[in-house]
């Protein structure tokens, strides 16, 4: 046993991880201590079959609530737990497909590469919509795009490459009046958006205040702080969820919605503890901590004479760059894992709880030397 | 933070649970402790986004590595991890799909309710095929339906209701020389049946070493003793997943084939330390155990003039009873889960390295007194 141990922490040694801090790309973090001790107290526990766990289905019934909440879901609404935005975004089209029965969905140029999946896996016909100069949906292409084919359309509020948010506001008017549904993909944005109107920042609404808001997706696992995989997918009308159920005849429940079947209520019950611990408070202090360091790596950024792709709404910020990958590859030998974006032509910082300020004044030195090295500046 | 354990700790004493070993129906069980100690340990790894965690990755082709070999997989196959069978499940209809261009596929009665979901969610038109007296799939059927329509075949080795095995060997004949696929879903039998044989169980070929055979999903998470969610389709040649793979712009691979994006390495790094620290004679001892108890079971249900459905093969067991869902309430209230399947008029037992002996011969008792109490005898 002890030789086991032995090679996979050597093998883990030559990872890079959130909690050394080097890795500066990714939308997901170092889980909270709570949450890591929540999840293995619940390791073992399978909520795809509920009657066997019934105290695990309350800790899940709980998460349900605040997130319900959080969203300013109506009474009509409910949660379908899963492992990620991904599998979210999967079951949002699905129902829309089923109910609908249509297969177009309209996205922005921007949806995460699930869509890609979806348009392979479920043969949906997926119609993109251009960015305006904001990097967000042009809303004035939207309307034209709409036929008697249409499922619905997705937005996103935190993109994956930039952090933006497209015009949901208008989304959601276009949807109600053509009566067709409205997915927002909040996995990223969803526990950063609340937070800064929590601060005093003036974004746009994004929830289910917006009555034309058909679901959303919004992932405890990135700034949620808690642990992989768990990904939400919140739905105005619980009745929807019946239309991509099954019948479950051999395990405890009568159906069951989405795609996954066995699933651990370990992220779970570390979500829920995670937010019982932080609460409001607790969160918006994330949320200030990282926008302020997303406010101080721009202010570097510039001072290094580098460019923005566009100003930062959330903490995600694009670096344009005239070779992302070079950089990103230099980057790499000196330890550090940022993300390109080569169609941006850009490399991607998202800062996350555990990208520190004091990580950043020792990343910056490093991306000059990189930069200099390469002609970049 | 010790009210928000207390609250958790509360809960979780409501559960069922596979330590306590009171559940007797589920394919999952309790974690093996290196599994739990592995998991822990790299809970934070993302494993969607492998160049970060090179290392973790190094550790998921030494699983890969051992699950082709158990399989006796040729050396273009490769393995996709997901989350669980049915995950699994998807993927495997996912590549027939897209590499045959066609939406029919045939599976039998028997086969598991992840099968309902791919009709829901990909629109696949799913022909049935009955069961034979030994409850598996009538061979005799299967030739008269396929058509031009057909992307493929499923079998199951290990079927989820009765752990019965379809004939595999002759379904790999039809396909092969009908050249289309047949996926074979041993996410239970996929642990057990290569130790049954290594133990001299006289079981036929359900693996690679027939040519037919175009995919397996084995889940480490049932009878691996691993923890959930770890699901893997073994595919015989790694490039059919290039037609299930999206390109993934902003993360360190450039293709990303399945369904997950975001997957913790935490179970994978836990089935690599249980499979290490069992070996081949680990296993052959745990499924020894099993089947021993197995053999233990029938007697006894057989001494309570109770009947059994059909001869088990592996270590899943149904009982017949007139009303399964009043006896299962009954052994509920007792303390003991066991699922009911509706259709069979039975009650199902899965003799999970969990259910030990000591704690049979403490629910047969229970079970009398209900079957006694319900005029089942």
């Amino acid at each position: 046993m002890e030789k086991i141990f032995k090679e996979l922490n050597n093998l883990k040694d030559k990872d890079f991880s959130f909690s050394k801090g080097n890795i500066l790309g990714s939308m997901c973090t170092q889980p909270h201590p709570i949450a890591k001790k929540a999840y293995n107290n619940f390791l073992e526990t399978n909520l795809g079959d509920p009657e066997l766990f019934p105290g695990t289905k309350e800790i899940e019934s709980k998460l349900i609530n605040y997130l319900l909440n959080l969203l300013n879901a109506p009474r009509t609404s409910t949660c379908l737990i899963g492992s990620g935005g991904t599998e979210s975004n999967i079951n949002a089209i699905w129902y829309m497909k089923n109910i609908s029965g249509k297969k177009e969905i309209i996205v922005p140029d921007s949806a995460h590469f699930s869509f890609e999946k979806i348009r392979s896996l479920m043969d949906i016909d997926i119609i993109t919509i251009a960015l305006d100069k904001n990097f967000v949906m042009d809303i004035s292409r939207v309307g034209k795009k709409i036929s008697k084919k249409t499922a619905g359309i997705v937005g996103i509020a935190g993109s994956t490459e930039l952090g933006t948010i497209d015009p949901i506001q208008e989304l959601s008017d276009i949807c109600y009046d053509e009566n067709i549904f409205l997915h927002i993909d909040a996995a990223f944005g969803g526990f950063v958006i609340p937070f800064m109107k929590g601060i005093g920042y003036d974004l746009p609404e994004f929830d289910f205040k917006l009555k034309g808001v058909s679901s959303i997706s919004i992932d405890p696992h990135k700034m949620g702080c808690s642990a992989i995989p768990l990904g939400v997918l919140v739905v105005r009308n619980k009745k929807w969820l019946e239309n991509i159920s099954v019948d479950t005849t051999y395990i405890s429940s009568k159906k069951q919605a989405g795609i996954l079947a066995t699933r651990s209520g370990g992220p779970v019950a570390a979500a829920y503890a995670v937010i019982e611990y932080f609460g409001e408070e607790g969160y918006k202090k994330i949320v200030k901590r990282c926008i302020n360091n997303t406010k101080f790596l721009m202010k570097e950024i510039n001072a290094l004479g580098l460019e923005l792709v566009t100003k930062p709404i959330l903490n995600v910020l694009g670096i344009s760059l005239k070779d992302p990958d070079k950089v990103a590859k230099e980057l790499t030998k000196l330890g550090w894992k940022v993300n390109k974006m080569d169609r941006l032509s850009a490399i991607r910082i998202v800062l996350m709880p555990h990208v520190t300020k004091k990580r950043l004044q020792n990343f910056i030195p490093d991306l000059k030397k990189v930069c200099i090295k390469l002609g970049e500046i």
